[in-house]
């Protein structure tokens, strides 16, 4: 590409798919990627930008005439177009809507008024709805004489007088029977009617949890809006996977695209986190600081039984959040006392066996007396990693907080501050 | 449930998704489970033993004749009728497949042979498939005329005489145009062609970056074997994003239905490293025994500079991870370099702006000389933290292993023993 053969570089761009010529411009330095824009500009498929991170995304943008963007959000589907605009500043938007033609700028901008991150915004306005008395034949003539449908659907919705979805018929149902069967003998009402208001979490349950390719969307009055399809769900179900995981290890978003400044303020929050944990930590071993002025050995030893404890309850709070994302486990099912007596049984034989091991390792260098306080503190710092990766995300989820954010930085604390306690207080107790 | 009322019972579960009700197995006590069993096992639809979570399902399975299974699993797709039989023992699954009839069976031996986590085992093989000089009006006649097609499907795939699958055209695309069209004229040529040995993450990503619909799937000679559709990757992709994130933390995999001692045994892995890891980094603390001993304040403080070294690593640790599994990075992209340099100066403008704010804190309790030897020990540590994030899962790539799997314990191991070596190194060299 520095190259700047310009003949071979439009040829290269219009012979990749949008995806990979996203990547590329991603995996390029700035001055490149607003290069490779001014030269292929006239051949950018609209596509491209969904593909695009959303810092590249406003980068390209930038670059663009709100003519030109707008040419390329009318292109796109509703979901696709209303997901770029919400990205822009509001007079960047204001010019790129004025620039839309009428009927495209009405739909979009309901589409706006959907809260972020709700069914409104990942549905599609573009769907088949046909009236219940309809036959196969009907439909398909339908279907052949009216221009204006879209191109790619897989369900036709039967809709009763008050346009409510009432049933939904595969394509390949109605292809399979004759012209005279009635849509109604061949629809199933076993889909899943989602509001425009649902959250995409659950959403994206609903799609995984039943196993659907498509759903409708409703009004608040039940009225047929449009209808998702599982392709715009796959992302949300990977964020939400992401999501849960990365706030246990602290970290808020894979901020890959974005440039170092912003990024090193974004991870600020969990570091300032983790300096509060720790300092919590130092403020309890400060309290033993005679002992350990006497037996340095504990100082040498204490970081074994924290971070024994830490990774034990990681191992717990990682399971218990996935389990209460996936709704296996409900915050007030009834079968929550027994997960919750499962994992703490799991950290006790695991806290006898680490215990024994190490404790044993640990007579054979310091002597018995250190060897069997290292074993009673691991034992009860590890039983506590169970009880306290266990009931931290349930208390969070019954209080309606998401479990997954900051459980893991709130665990270490408790797993430190509770491991050095016990360690260098039993010693206190027992070896003074 | 405990009640026992037979009759109601029966009607609940008849009325449930098979999803709903392999949750409600799941959530139900083993003794439960075996009296549920007992009196649904008639009105158990096959759907559900997919819906069950692998330790739950042998339960179920062992509850069922093999004449019951055999049943059950003739009645599912392929992929998911492979996807029981394969977790099932060698003598119970050849029990279960005598028990299939011949032309089902031959079908799912065909899938046993498939690699696990390849493309073969994900794909159906019910699909249709039509001539390339076949119109609209034949292929429905066809569709029409053939009861023993598949009952949902998306695509009609065009092949040439070898079998080869050379364009795929959607249903809705054909119901929208005239008998008389040919289906060479509708088809689209740009689908992704898999082969069947590929590794189930690779098809992932295909869907992914494409947003595809469904891919069809070729045999070694490029013949048309299956085809795959999205719902079938929602769960892979899933996974991935699942698993990624779960080697970082150190988990194996979210065994929450497993039983306590089995749990506990899996575990046993990553807390025998984070032992290893702790042991060593005690090691490092002791050859400072001397240092501590004269300072006990060293021992104090220590973790912190530790614990900062630990979550910034594993900040951007898993920004890498998730990068390499998008394929957003590329262990030997023309961007690498770059990225690492982003990375390091990330962690430098942190490392900068924590160490200033702690040692100035530390300075005013312990005094200046240890607020200087701690600021400068987390510089050292955060600034190795991002070299070690971006350089461990880079190498790993690099040499083909997985990046995600002990990348996190693996990078605590070396911020913990450079961070207590540059911390109790700088305050032997200039405090004593």
């Amino acid at each position: 590409v520095g190259e700047g053969d310009l003949a071979q570089i439009e040829k290269l761009v219009d012979e990749l798919h949008p995806a990979d010529f996203a990547d590329l411009l991603q995996a390029l330095t700035p001055d490149e990627r607003r290069f490779v824009i001014k030269v292929c500009r006239h051949i950018l498929e609209p596509e491209t930008l969904n593909y695009l991170d959303e810092v590249v995304r406003d980068e390209v943008i930038g670059l663009m005439s709100p003519g030109e963007v707008a040419q390329a959000v009318s292109e796109l589907e509703t979901d696709d177009a209303v997901d770029i605009l919400e990205d822009l500043d509001e007079a960047e938007k204001q010019r790129v809507l004025r620039a839309i033609p009428a009927a495209d700028r009405a739909v979009i901008e309901q589409g706006l008024t959907y809260p972020e991150d709700s069914a409104g915004r990942l549905m599609q306005r573009d769907l088949v709805a046909v009236p219940q008395h309809w036959t196969v034949g009907e439909a398909i003539d339908y279907l052949r004489a009216n221009q204006d449908l879209p191109d790619d659907f897989y369900d036709l919705f039967v809709v009763d007088p008050m346009h409510k979805p009432i049933g939904a018929v595969p394509l390949s149902r109605a292809m399979r029977n004759k012209r005279i069967v009635k849509l109604e003998d061949l629809m199933h009402t076993e889909f899943r009617v989602v509001p425009a208001t649902m959250d995409q979490e659950s959403v994206a349950y609903l799609f995984r949890q039943y196993g659907l390719m498509s759903a409708p969307v409703v009004d608040d009055a039940g009225r047929l809006l449009g209808v998702i399809t599982v392709d715009d769900v796959v992302h949300v179900i990977e964020e939400e996977a992401e999501e849960d995981l990365l706030g246990i290890v602290g970290v808020s978003e894979t901020d890959f695209h974005a440039p170092a400044l912003e990024t090193a303020w974004r991870r600020v929050r969990w570091l300032v986190v983790t300096l509060c944990n720790s300092a919590i930590a130092s403020t309890v071993i400060s309290q033993f600081e005679a002992t350990i002025e006497q037996i340095v050995a504990l100082a040498i030893l204490m970081p074994i039984v924290a971070a024994m404890g830490g990774n034990a309850g990681v191992q717990v709070i990682t399971v218990m959040v996935r389990a209460l994302a996936t709704r296996d486990l409900q915050p007030r099912g009834s079968n929550v006392w027994r997960v919750v007596g499962k994992e703490i049984a799991v950290a006790a034989i695991n806290a006898a066996v680490f215990a024994l091991v190490m404790g044993t390792v640990t007579s054979f260098f310091f002597g018995l007396p250190i060897g069997l306080v290292l074993g009673a503190a691991m034992v009860f710092n590890m039983i506590w990693a169970g009880i306290a990766g266990t009931l931290i995300p349930l208390t969070l989820a019954r209080f309606g907080i998401d479990p997954a954010i900051g459980a893991g930085p709130f665990l270490t604390t408790t797993t430190d501050v509770f491991g050095f306690f016990s360690f260098l207080g039993l010693a206190t107790l027992f070896l003074l």
